[in-house]
């Protein structure tokens, strides 16, 4: 860690060029162009951003927009070591709290300690879904990469052989938080079915 | 544009599906690791992240950072249309301002109108940089490829022979908005005069 004269910061500089290290991190979804790999830094501006967009469509009790959108920023850093899971990786789920905790741990841990506290709170919320903020931050979470599948021929559906019912699994949160967007997110899995790049079940 | 059964939603779709392509708008910087030039959605996350790591050095009066946050995340929307202009580009500045504005039309254009007035207002606001939260969102936004040239060999600095007092002069607005961030930023600059990465004026 390099060392500059006001301390405080040397931590946080250290933890910035850290995490950069997010911008390296691949996930299964594919940018909407279809050109290459999506990685988890663009992830998060996107999520967040989308947070925004679709925060209108919240149910009572409405979720702090701006608790979920600094969430949302930090919710994948712990990738930086841990790595992204598949959503539908369950050998993956098996150890993924444990490697996702020691990362949490090592990469706040380069913050001052009121900071690490904070952000590492803001983690915890969201991995806990236990709030409105972390339950609406999880529920978006998992739809926008539905539109990812959708917009690039299906993607990971089509090459891990994903059915219906599966992705209804994941998103099944969405439904009692944004009603509205549940239904737009079944307009879109029918389309998908239509086109032949998400598959029935059978 | 596809249509969906609720309207406000389809502009929204089409917009998340749109500004997507910041993915693939590269800018000058390379990402820490050096391997790669930087893309603006990557960095729009680095920099709201940077924003909340940095607020505590920020003086009265004290911007509210849940704005920043969401000004940072929406700023550079833009260069979907308008591409990358670099910083010490005299050139690409001259129309820099009219290609944004056609673009912000176009593209915050696609959202219902109440979002579209507000998020073209978070965008008008940053470019005018006359709130606490523009001057500050501004300020950072210049801090923060400080250190992506610092740690990756100058890069920028050393392609462009870019000397010292261009980038102080560039990054001006931080000495009254955070002084603890510009002492920091005039020893980053220091060190890289001397490992020779980038030129002392003559």
């Amino acid at each position: 860690m390099e060392v500059w004269n006001n301390d405080r910061l040397s931590g946080q500089i250290a933890f910035i060029k850290e995490i950069d290290k997010l911008k390296g991190v691949l996930r299964q979804t594919l940018i909407m162009d279809g050109s290459r790999r999506e990685n988890t830094a663009e992830h998060s501006w996107n999520i967040a951003v989308f947070a925004m967009l679709m925060h209108e469509y919240t149910e009572s009790p409405r979720p702090d927009l701006n608790r979920v959108i600094r969430m949302l920023l930090l919710h994948d850093i712990v990738e930086v070591d841990a790595g992204d899971t598949f959503a539908y990786d369950t050998v993956g789920y098996e150890d993924k709290e444990e490697r996702e905790l020691a990362a949490a741990n090592r990469l706040f841990g380069l913050l001052p300690e009121d900071q690490r506290e904070e952000w590492m709170g803001l983690w915890r919320e969201f991995e806990d879904v236990a709030t409105p903020e972390s339950r609406y931050a999880n529920a978006i979470d998992r739809l926008l990469p539905l539109l990812h599948n959708y917009y690039t021929g299906g993607n990971s559906w089509v090459r891990h052989g994903i059915v219906r019912s599966q992705v209804i699994r994941r998103i099944a949160p969405v439904e009692t938080i944004a009603p509205a967007l549940w239904s737009f997110a079944m307009e879109l899995l029918d389309r998908a079915v239509k086109q032949g790049i998400l598959k029935e079940d059978e």
